[in-house]
């Protein structure tokens, strides 16, 4: 978000850096894509400023904040915003995204992260950032709490009855009494049940816990897979991973990022992204891939090839974002300031240069290939890029039937064609407040 | 705020309790609240299921993310939230107020509050309620911490130099470096200063630490003061306690709360409050009382007197509130079942039924007197009640010359006459991210 996905997108003329602090710019990016019928927009987010200030800063604005503003603006299209559960409360990031749910009238979504990194650690009083296994169960129980506090109001629970004086129905209002190791939450939650009956769950890890989370929690995943084979193998092993969580594969979208450099030719199209290759201040993604694989590679030559890393189990951080930056880098024996190139669109998702048809065609080919159900749509520059997206591809899409052509549904659940959930305490005088107060 | 101020208002014929769950009612009363060229717009909150959620239910939406969908539907009234220093952390709050800051371009203030409630305890993991004196020792530090965040940026920082790329000025982006008692935090924040240089700090507590954390910090101050010389009594003290903190008394103001019924007669006023009384549910009142005194009085006669309460030493909850309380009830001999009627409008701010030219000349008595720089006006119904305030009470003021007839100034702080804070970094090198990295 911001200007644009690519790193060096507020330098290029394309773009007004200005924008990334004017409320407006957002909102008519959210425009845009509901123009498109996109089912939604999403913030990335970090709880630190980004590496080498001098050069970029991203997640400027606490995003469920701004999405509010974005609400108000649109009617359809879907906001999902990104919250750490290493760094926050449970009751805080249910209450937060229910508020998000009410407003936008059943459209928000929460990207759940664990917070891999060490400048975020440091603003929360940890020296080093925190174990990755210890991330993910603490993750676990708190997607626990706050999926009992959604429930925590059946549907029917607002009454509204002015003459007799029943605000609520006391019956189907209900503590949830959790006691766990991370958390003790009595509940009830203190906004009522949404349309949608909870916000989307999404998330991004693919490592082996970041898997599992997923196909236990998620409904959507975003996922960064650079060939249709490891998009493929991605998609067939995560969807293989639902049954075991009494989930079927249709439960699960499966998202990857593509990050698209449009021309009215291939050459016009390839010529951009040189623009903004060119663009690339070194030090600053010499300090980015630094913190993307946890080493310090600020000193080394940018003619070189990476230095020896560590195996992948040693690494406390993004585990797929390692494996995938170590894998390009040695499949393709690239130098340091090669990879620094093919990582500025995108930060290790596809990016693809071409025409509006080859780019269809290529969004085609993963859909049906079974490497995807629809795409995290990372325009390298903004809003020109997604304006563009919108404008060419998406007709394309729509005429080859591939994609609606207009909203079906108003709330986010119903974008993605997913059932409002079920609630535990539907029916049931279980912990309700009018027994136990 | 939701439907109005008196704990009834959801019943009356006057509202239409749906609106507590649409946004677009909010952003109807910023909007009326601009026309009435107000300073601001003020949400309380509290973080947890209010007493019996059959007879009401208080602070639905997390306020921060609801007064962003208002900023964006105005241009001038400020808008205040509040948020717990005991249930939250400074990174993530100082954030969240720092992007409500940019996303009205300068208008946004934080309500600072210790969260007293044992529903809210319960729902974070604890047994009790916070020692009173824990929680402001917590408070304080929370405040050094938030303030050294939102001075990291200098004013000039972000320079968004395309051609040089140059983002932001590293030697005006600082670290803050704190390591204290409740927290350890690093910093920069990752949000720029904001145009009013940070959000407006308002308080409410009443207590001797309340009053103190006021004088230190806060640059409004919302209290409960029932008749003039109590009220003049708080001013003259509170304002005699900034000396201590190297503060002149005009950069604080104090803003006692008050409940108008408007009537064309003073009769009409009061036969309007009499309807509003008369749609008490005693059951809630008592639940609200009980919450209140910190003493169970679910059971207690309603013709009754209060019982003998413990001295306030014993108090670990909203202190003043309890003295308030307690005076008002030995005071005025009062029963249960009058209290409560009493309590109804304002939950222990002053409720004042009479003609707009009556209120008129109440607001400028204590104005006058030196019991108020400015009032927290608290429509018992809403959006009405302040429909009709903006409509009959405003212009009183305005010919008396007593109030602005159109805003000065496009940010909070310049509403209530306050110039933008100094910024500890300004000018200096100390702990600069060019420097520390």
């Amino acid at each position: 978000m911001g200007v644009g996905h690519h790193e060096a997108a507020w330098r290029h003329p394309r773009t007004d850096a200005r924008r990334i602090l004017d409320v407006g710019h957002f909102q008519e990016l959210a425009r845009i894509a509901e123009r498109g019928k996109l089912d939604s927009v999403f913030f990335a987010d970090g709880l630190a400023v980004g590496p080498r200030v001098e050069r970029n800063t991203q997640s400027i604005f606490e995003p469920v904040t701004l999405l509010s503003a974005m609400a108000v603006a649109t009617e359809h299209v879907g906001l999902i915003a990104t919250a750490s559960t290493t760094y926050s409360d449970p009751y805080n990031t249910a209450r937060k995204f229910a508020s998000l749910d009410h407003i936008s009238k059943g459209r928000a979504g929460w990207n759940i992260v664990t917070s891999a990194g060490a400048d975020e650690a440091a603003n929360f009083g940890l020296d080093g950032i925190p174990l990755h296994s210890g991330r993910y169960e603490r993750a676990t129980e708190y997607l626990e709490v706050a999926l009992a506090l959604w429930d925590s109001w059946e549907d029917e629970a607002v009454v509204l009855d002015s003459g007799t004086g029943v605000f609520a129905d006391p019956t189907k209002v209900h503590r949830i009494d959790h006691s766990g190791e991370h958390f003790t939450v009595r509940g009830p939650l203190n906004t009522p049940r949404s349309s949608q009956g909870r916000p989307l769950l999404v998330q991004a890890g693919s490592s082996e816990s970041g898997k599992d989370f997923a196909a236990r929690y998620a409904e959507a995943v975003f996922t960064a897979q650079r060939t249709l084979d490891e998009g493929k193998a991605f998609y067939t092993d995560l969807k293989g991973r639902l049954a075991r969580y009494g989930r079927r594969p249709d439960e699960l979208k499966v998202l990857p990022g593509i990050v698209p450099f449009i021309g009215s030719t291939e050459a016009e199209a390839q010529a951009l992204e040189q623009e903004f290759t060119d663009l690339i201040s070194p030090d600053y993604a010499l300090r980015q891939l630094s913190n993307m694989l946890g080493i310090d590679l600020t000193a080394h030559a940018l003619d070189a090839p990476l230095p020896p890393l560590p195996p992948e189990a040693e690494i406390q951080g993004n585990k797929s974002r390692y494996r995938l930056v170590k894998e390009l880098a040695a499949k393709e024996d690239l130098t340091v300031r090669s990879l620094i190139g093919r990582l500025g669109g995108g930060r290790g998702h596809r990016t693809f240069a071409g025409t509006p048809d080859q780019i269809a065609d290529e969004l085609e080919s993963w859909f049906t290939a079974g490497a995807a159900d629809g795409f995290n749509v990372m325009p390298p520059y903004l809003p020109g890029g997604l304006e563009d997206f919108v404008a060419h591809v998406v007709p394309i899409l729509q005429r080859r039937g591939l994609f609606r052509t207009n909203y079906t549904a108003t709330t986010l659940r119903g974008h993605y064609g997913l059932a409002a959930p079920a609630n535990r305490f539907e029916g049931s005088d279980e912990r309700s407040v009018a027994k136990v107060g």
